[in-house]
């Protein structure tokens, strides 16, 4: 007897990723350089070069017992110094490396923060617009994510339903900055107020509430801008990491969760890191790989490419009379559609061999999501088909 | 409100883990070469020059995009139709890459397999003495893991045990053949037998019963003996396989899962697959060890060390005094202890630091884990220390 659960799962795909399937098999008939794919979030730049050369030095050169050997089921004792090192450098923090636990990317390190610091049937909160993917991480460890919705002014978040969905079952806030579909970076007036609300609720509750703080574009911002570091604003915050993006590593797997030394348990949420690791099968990422980055943690690709991308599209989309929230960081921009249903807009959108995605996975209708990592002589001619799309509905 | 359930499973850390911590602390009092540690299954050979190599040529010469990018989930197709190739040819089959699923070791193998064809409450049959890890492997699905006593006279199936526990709960039996702990391969009698009794209690519940084959020691056999190939006896047979120990890549986090082409929704069930990954954070091992073992799928390291250690301590302890049915393969051994109480003779070991993990954990008391996988030279200096803890008992 095959699980229900999964198998009802595989009818709910990632809209994404059959988009991005779409524009495979449509690169095939009209050449690869015709379709303006704009549907998924996969760098479009190499990883530094010391990277590569960093694997192999360790393939060639390490010994091979302690290179590709068991890591510890909470990560490598160097590679976790070397992470809380970095962190406490850039963000004037005092993580030791009883703090990290190396993950295989930013999606374990959601799951395994929300097994931490929830009990099924427990609520977490995240806020519209949010990356699709977070009802399968949450959901399936037994917490039943909620979406609050959007403030589509700024897209900061809407405080107003934030307080009304509140309830004593919220025992996590899930945060996404800079965000993926909007590009926009919760300032610092806003992480101030979340967390006075949030302490407010502790109390009020009587029970602790934790921020998971979901930071792989954190390295991804623009015209000089920096990203408020969650942690400095509100000490019950486990901050999730993935190298997939600044070192241009999808593939590989790799990122880590690092608890606040000033969480309450927070050395002992990271141990029970390693005993949910157990369950799940996931003991550890790659251990040369795990290696590798911790050679290179101050370093990233060249991201000058997803502003530049940003900038051409943005001030020509503004221009052609699309409205949209202007981008802080990421490689996402996220503007209204041109109907209100967002689904038609981006049918609509296929006729021009523009592949982008509705907001309604996202949990904000009437918008898209705009992946620009793509060549910026792509983004170039993309404008030709944006144009064409525009005057389709200013006709 | 941190978990309550992970929270409690600190309290039952691992007991080989623990043995090998109490080792490292030894071995800063008297030395690294005078404590005796078998605790641990961490292959002691390299892996093949040829991997590393292959590691460093991608790094280095890869299209960095296809190296590190993401994986499809699941997994890469180049790497699915390697993988088929090579196990039809070894095994006689006819897998196509539909039916391979790259995992993160044969520990995520196991917890994809196991959520695949259970539903909660469901039970999984294994068979006494049992890797320890099975434990939380199996459970955290929501599955129930029931343990069928040992056949202590040779180490195959307790068949008369195993019908008494069946029942319509019985979804999957896990077996584990060349075994941890026992070192024993399944006969083909075995199998033979053991699928007889699953199509008749498939065709007296009147649903599917699945064999979920954990073979991460296929390629460590002695004598030149041949593991028989689950799938060939049991069409509902989905094997878990790991590199962790033929490639001597623990760390790496790189095996899969194969569905026989035979087995109802074959297809299916790899696919539902990466709909599991996606709810626990698993998404695909590492994308350029899973490129780089896929061009190196027929080599091994130099597994020969393994059986000269078993032949040297088989012949020595037996001749000590000790019973122990003898090993066809792994880098494992699990003999009799020299009193019932195996942890209270395990402690008694200690003394002459030879570090052994008592067979509780495995359940089946009495009997004691060497985990061989050590130079030869120790294995030879070990000896004397076994000959004393002997003489202790027969004094």
């Amino acid at each position: 007897m095959i699980a229900k659960k999964y198998k009802d799962m595989l009818g709910k795909k990632s809209v994404i990723r059959e988009i991005s399937e779409y524009g495979g098999q449509r690169a095939q008939e009209i050449g690869y350089e015709n379709v303006f794919d704009f549907s998924l979030g996969n760098p479009s730049v190499p990883a530094p070069r010391i990277v590569d050369e960093t694997i192999a030095k360790l393939a060639l050169q390490g010994d091979s017992l302690a290179v590709h050997g068991y890591s510890p089921s909470l990560g490598l004792d160097s590679v976790r110094e070397a992470i809380a090192y970095s962190l406490n450098n850039r963000f004037g923090m005092n993580y030791s490396k009883d703090h990290i636990f190396p993950t295989s990317g930013a999606a374990a390190a959601l799951a395994h923060a929300v097994r931490a610091v929830t009990e099924p049937g427990d609520e977490v909160l995240t806020f519209a617009p949010h990356f699709s993917e977070y009802y399968p991480y949450i959901n399936e460890t037994g917490a039943v994510l909620k979406v609050v919705p959007a403030n589509v002014e700024n897209f900061q978040i809407n405080f107003i339903a934030f307080e009304k969905m509140f309830n004593p079952k919220v025992n996590a806030i899930l945060i996404n900055s800079p965000n993926n579909p909007s590009g926009v970076v919760y300032s610092a007036e806003t992480l101030t107020r979340l967390a006075e609300i949030l302490l407010a609720k502790e109390k009020e509750y009587g029970h602790d509430i934790y921020i998971i703080s979901d930071e792989p574009y954190r390295e991804i911002i623009f015209d000089g801008k920096k990203t408020p570091y969650t942690s400095k604003f509100y000490a019950n915050t486990i901050s999730c990491y993935s190298f997939s993006k600044s070192l241009s590593l999808p593939g590989e797997r790799i990122g880590y969760i690092a608890v606040n030394p000033a969480c309450k348990d927070a050395a002992l949420i990271v141990d029970m890191c390693g005993q949910i690791s157990r369950g799940i099968g996931h003991n550890c990422p790659s251990s040369i790989i795990q290696l590798a980055v911790a050679e290179v943690l101050e370093q990233t690709s060249d991201l000058q490419v997803y502003e530049d991308n940003m900038h051409i599209l943005y001030d020509a989309l503004t221009e052609m009379g699309f409205s949209c929230v202007k981008p802080d960081g990421t490689f996402y921009m996220f503007p209204k559609s041109l109907e209100p249903d967002a689904v038609a807009f981006c049918n609509k959108a296929k006729e021009f061999d523009l592949l982008l995605v509705p907001g309604d996975g996202f949990g904000c209708p009437g918008h898209f999501r705009i992946a620009y990592c793509v060549p910026t002589e792509k983004v170039q001619r993309s404008l030709e088909a944006f144009r064409k799309l525009a005057v389709y509905y200013n006709k």
